[in-house]
């Protein structure tokens, strides 16, 4: 338990009404009990909250009011830290807040580190330390999918399954350890084919969290959708169409994006990083060709290719051509005929006669623009794990599960070959050191630093 | 009383680990009720807080969290709006706050006008319309002078005062309105040398308050501090010197400074805004010349001068002439002599002959700096009204002082000529109207919208 009291603005900074000032450890009531004029905190009963004023100089002849605040009082261990706690919302004057929070400090608290009172919520066993992770994902997440992940893995997520198996995990290496303790005496006292059956049930649940993963990032960092096609197929109309705003330069002229452009579009709750690209083509232009050279990084960087085409100017040929590069590069790629109003009903049957899939529109004419974002999310949610799901979507949990996927698969692979309990117990310790590296059963003081650091400072 | 129920963010906007937000209205507890998880707040106490989730589609099959939150529950009438009042404690991510916002929406509540929290205190008569105002102030206030200024009043300040006085103009008004129904008869219930000495003690309040304004108006916008003197008199190194930061560009070139360049400086939390400025003297170069004209402007608009001189460079007369004009424009000056390392005794005590009050420094060596702040601030205070006093500093409340204090004064001059009560009582109910226009026992909705526009929203 920690011996010190912290403190920090809790609320942002800015122009608001009303700002929270948190205080938590074992001084937290009697430090705010001696600035505050109203009831005495040390009376009240947890969960209650108090009218009264901050106080500089208290009791002395020049005491003076800072401001009239309404005190929130925790009382261990039911608060965010398990530790007594106080929530100060004052108003969210900077001059304030600085005075209550340098009184704060006058009479004993110090200013928290970023992240400090969730790091005590860990310490003190609120939170494991995926869950704890989680809660700097949440304030940070700015869509339907990447709030619903976080949200989910704040509640428990995957941690508690996690904890759970390695438990039973924790069960079998005992008793392999035991085995080791006598020796020579060849005793099994960990049952093989429970050992093995155990083993399946983790990977069953390992897999498809590291298949998540990929998705997961998909879901926090946004789709990277690149828009290619030949000069003046109508690629930054399109994403002009999608933003429903001006933001790339539209000319008749072939060739007038050289830069990459990009944006984010929100369909259905999914992020798409939209990325308009210089037309595909040699160019004897120096900055263009540079354009060009950047399109095809672009391309191989993408989760989804938007292939634009304008059907009266593309020959067959080359557009196959194309095609046979997206295949190869295994990213979904989505064929979209451009210029719909212009191209005639004969054209359209040439070209679907030898592309599967082809979506006609027209950017400038706003025809099909629906069809085509709802092509968009479905492409995503059907690589997608099904709603409610967990997804892993954090580096480092998903490292750890690898690593633990690659230790039992050894400790398979051993009791397939009868290995010696010895090395058994090697890898299902390693399997158990990265099980308990997620949820934080295992920990050292610069993992936890380091996680922590990244949070902004009053949470 | 409030017929809908109103909610907003609260706390500033930005990146942060906590949001409030707030909701109040007679349909408060109903409308959180419904997209809360935790317990039923319609049975629980007031001043209490409870853990728990708020969740969209609560109890459809794709019922949602949004987030875990602590809901704080006021009930009428011992709220801040002195209506039923939630406030929502969520995690500072814009799209949970959106969200929760979102739902509110469908279940009832409106979005709150800016300034409608503290406009429904004011209605529901937990303040009066001077403290409401000074709420604004308050979370404005960003020096411990305008600070202090805003809490006294947030705390009742004048309010008070004005209206009990007002309440006892009330019962003479209503003595002379008597009098005028008895027409002919020449009755005075309402006693002159009573409502003579009453009158002379609201002007008594009245006159301090209105000389206050100009004292906090000061306060509020801070101190007009202009540094003048000749070409490389070190204005610029004096300024850099006070603000501890190279803001303005210093050399050995005479006419360096051009721009009028400005920065604010607290002292003893007493915010100055420095000016400094081009130096005076007939110049051939045109935008120098501008630069002499802006800083006479400069001058005219300062509530204190700093004249700074070079005693090895200055002629006596010069200064005299100088010093002549500052004392005609009637704002206080300091006469501060730079380049104290480089300056004879005998050159100093010279001038100390000529000029009283003289303050020897060195800018570039930093010699009596602390002094100079010293005096600054003594300079100020001796005009201020004494700390704890009431201050105006809203040109709205000046005003209708101002129109009072006129009223009162034909009141008294009525008497003094005998007037008839019917033209007292005209000059009374004027009085009585601005005192009541202060405090909003007289109000329009004009003036109130107009008044908490300017507030942010969710205050």
């Amino acid at each position: 338990m920690n011996q010190d009291t912290i403190c920090a603005l809790a609320t942002p900074q800015g122009i608001g009404a009303i700002a929270v000032i948190r205080v938590s450890g074992p001084d937290t009531i009697q430090i705010v009990n001696k600035i505050f004029r109203g009831k005495n905190l040390e009376k009240q009963a947890s969960h209650t909250i108090h009218f009264g004023t901050i106080r500089d100089k208290i009791g002395q002849p020049d005491e003076v009011v800072i401001d009239e605040v309404l005190v929130s009082l925790f009382r261990a261990p039911t608060s965010y830290t398990k530790e007594d706690s106080v929530e100060i919302s004052c108003h969210a004057s900077d001059y304030i807040i600085r005075k209550i929070i340098k009184i704060l400090l006058r009479e004993g608290a110090r200013l928290a580190h970023p992240g400090e009172f969730t790091q005590r919520a860990f310490l003190n066993g609120q939170l494991d330390l995926a869950q704890a992770e989680a809660v700097a994902d949440l304030i940070a997440s700015d869509s339907e999918a990447s709030h619903q992940t976080a949200i989910n893995q704040v509640r428990g997520g995957f941690s508690k399954q996690i904890a759970q198996l390695r438990e039973a995990l924790i069960h079998f290496a005992s008793m392999i350890e035991l085995e080791l303790d006598f020796g020579e005496e060849d005793v099994e006292f960990a049952d093989r084919d429970d050992l093995r059956q155990l083993i399946d049930r983790i990977q069953k649940v390992l897999v498809p969290l590291i298949e998540s993963f990929e998705m997961g990032n998909v879901i926090k960092n946004g789709v990277p959708t690149v828009i290619v096609g030949k000069p003046n197929a109508g690629k930054s109309t399109l994403l002009n169409r999608l933003l429903n705003e001006e933001k790339a330069i539209v000319s008749d002229i072939a060739g007038t994006t050289r830069d990459v452009i990009e944006d984010e579009l929100f369909i259905e709750g999914i992020r798409f990083r939209l990325i308009d690209t210089a037309g595909l083509r040699k160019t004897a232009d120096t900055i263009e060709a540079i354009g060009v050279e950047r399109t095809l990084q672009q391309i191989e960087k993408a989760s989804m290719i938007l292939y634009l085409f304008d059907a009266s100017e593309i020959e067959m040929s080359q557009m196959k051509e194309q095609e046979t590069e997206f295949m190869a590069s295994g990213t979904p790629y989505l064929l979209i005929g451009n210029k719909l109003d212009k191209i005639s009903i004969e054209k359209k049957a040439e070209f679907e006669q030898n592309f599967a899939g082809i979506l006609w529109i027209s950017a400038l004419e706003d025809l099909n623009i629906q069809d085509l974002k709802a092509e968009l999310t479905r492409k995503v949610k059907t690589r997608e794990v099904k709603s409610g799901d967990t997804v892993v979507t954090n580096l480092r949990h998903y490292q750890h599960l690898l690593q633990t996927h690659e230790a039992l698969n050894n400790v398979l692979e051993g009791l397939d070959h009868s290995i010696t309990g010895d090395f058994l117990a090697q890898d299902i310790r390693f399997a158990l050191h990265h099980l308990g590296e997620i949820t934080g059963q295992i920990t050292t003081d610069d993992l936890l630093a380091n996680i922590f650091s990244k949070f902004c400072i009053g949470k």
